[in-house]
């Protein structure tokens, strides 16, 4: 069975930092109909820096969005470097990246979060539009269970991230933070939405528990394609944490939310069964493709991601499916 | 006598700061065949803690000039005023002019001070080029007159520029520095040549210390437009100089410069005679036209400036001449 080819879909991916690169990058390939919803809870780094001293929306997730879906062009590569390139000094420049400081600074100027990021969209010939989850500066704040049994809260997404411990629960501060409008259109109005991969608790979940986005994704009628990672942190929130514990995580945090087909990498992969049964319980499909580079880097292929988003899209599912589960 | 009228002169503005600015914006509304060569000794503000930490031309009225020549469009004065902007903060982006970040960011990934103005350029649909006066950042030297006669040395722009005693000489340090060649070459190519206005000692002068860009000036064929300053500044470097002690201070920092027309404001100009003595010992004929906004800023009108300037290169200066002098 084949579903027809819409000519060119239009997709809301969300997620954060390198994971929604991967997914944006991949999805860049096949349609210029983008819209990219990015968490805006990091505090640390040059995007914490910056939300200290200017008290803005911490850019770097939406500057690396950005990036990945500047045009192919000399001009368009050229701005994506510029946007990506850090100082490296003994002062108080040192890892600033200038696209934060740059979209920063539009903002001040436009007093608009998503007029500034379309005119960064704009320079980059950007294809799509990249968006914040929230229209305000979040925090992020997990229940860690610690090896003696008892549970801590960790605040801050820099310091949740680093969490070695097992993450029980991730929640919002402020805890229902208001969504940003275009957002909600794009999730309402798009052909599909893919959600993933990326740091499970810091960038993945937090889109769950906005209100209104989460609303957004439980009543759109666009299929939800979930993306897990390649490998496990070496050190982090998800240290150690196999396929299917993520897809538990993500049901403790919307059990109702339905999902299409999930796209998960062999590799990464070790008891088909037990994700298999936890994808029929949210409605969806397992495909298992080779998705990643496979040079080590831990890093997704945009081109083999594509072409599983581009098989699950175009519906070239049927067989692969079946052999697959 | 009317020259024929060139249908967009090749025009080259030397300064810094301000003064170049307001050529320039007069300029623009002349020619597109714009080149600007800026001096680059400012230690101060922005571009001084940018030189001082990143090790780079200070970048502050690069900025300003590539800022005057930005397309009038939405999108080159929206750019324009992205560049300009100012964070304000307690921290240490505070007074950070945008621009400046974005220009040094540029020239760190490109390895060229040219190819990253005109980069600069190119996004703001600049009418003409931008080009730096000297490969290398300059330090300004001057030689000050107390009260009590005696000199004393004052190194740095920002503090020559506050000098409230006599300034009797400057100097660059390095004393010979390499220019620009692109700066030479539209020197040597340039119908026009405007230097002035501007700080005196701090961003005209310099131009005629850099040995290659001096010699270029002696030996262009075109026809050199000297535009003096408003008034006195209230505090600073020429603190009651009035208009005939800027054409020997001039004079005494090159002496066989030879000058077609020397602009000023009549308000400007206490002394007639005085000044014209100078002047045809330059070789040039003063025009002497309101060329200031006459709204007690002390800035110069681009409308009346640029009318000033379209009527030298198109040679309607006869009976004006004759009468004023």
């Amino acid at each position: 069975m084949r579903a027809g080819r819409p000519p060119s879909p239009a997709v809301v991916a969300l997620g954060g930092g390198h994971g929604l690169s991967a997914s944006l990058s991949a999805l860049r390939l096949m349609t210029d109909r983008i819209t990219a919803v990015v968490t805006v809870a990091d505090d640390g780094g040059s995007s914490g820096r910056l939300r200290e001293e200017l008290d803005v929306l911490p850019p770097g997730d939406l500057r690396m969005a950005l990036a990945a879906l500047c045009d192919d062009s000399d001009w368009g590569r050229t701005w994506r470097d510029v946007l990506q390139h850090r100082f490296a000094s003994t002062g108080s420049l040192d890892r600033h990246a200038v696209g934060n400081l740059l979209i920063v600074a539009i903002w001040e100027l436009l007093g608009d979060t998503v007029e500034g990021l379309d005119l960064v969209g704009r320079l980059l010939g950007a294809r799509g539009r990249v968006l914040p989850m929230a229209a305000v500066p979040l925090e992020i704040e997990a229940d860690v269970r610690r090896s003696d049994g008892s549970l801590v809260v960790v605040r801050g997404q820099s310091s949740v991230a680093l969490t070695a411990e097992p993450i029980t629960r991730v929640r919002l501060v402020p805890a229902e933070p208001a969504a940003c409008p275009e957002a909600l259109a794009a999730v309402a109005e798009a052909d599909w939405v893919v959600l993933g991969p990326g740091s499970w608790y810091t960038s993945v979940l937090p889109h769950l528990l906005v209100p209104a986005l989460r609303d957004a994704l439980l009543a759109t009628s666009a299929p939800i394609v979930l993306t897990l990672n390649l490998e496990p942190e070496a050190q982090g929130e998800t240290d150690g944490m196999r396929a299917e514990a993520h897809l538990d995580a993500l049901r403790e945090h919307a059990a109702t939310l339905r999902v299409h087909t999930i796209v998960a990498d062999p590799a990464a992969v070790e008891d088909v069964d037990a994700v298999t049964e936890r994808a029929r319980a949210m409605g969806a499909r397992l495909l298992l493709r080779q998705v990643s580079r496979g040079d080590g880097t831990g890093r997704h292929d945009p081109l083999r991601l594509a072409a599983a988003y581009r098989d699950v899209i175009e519906g070239f599912l049927g067989d692969v499916v079946r052999r697959q589960t």
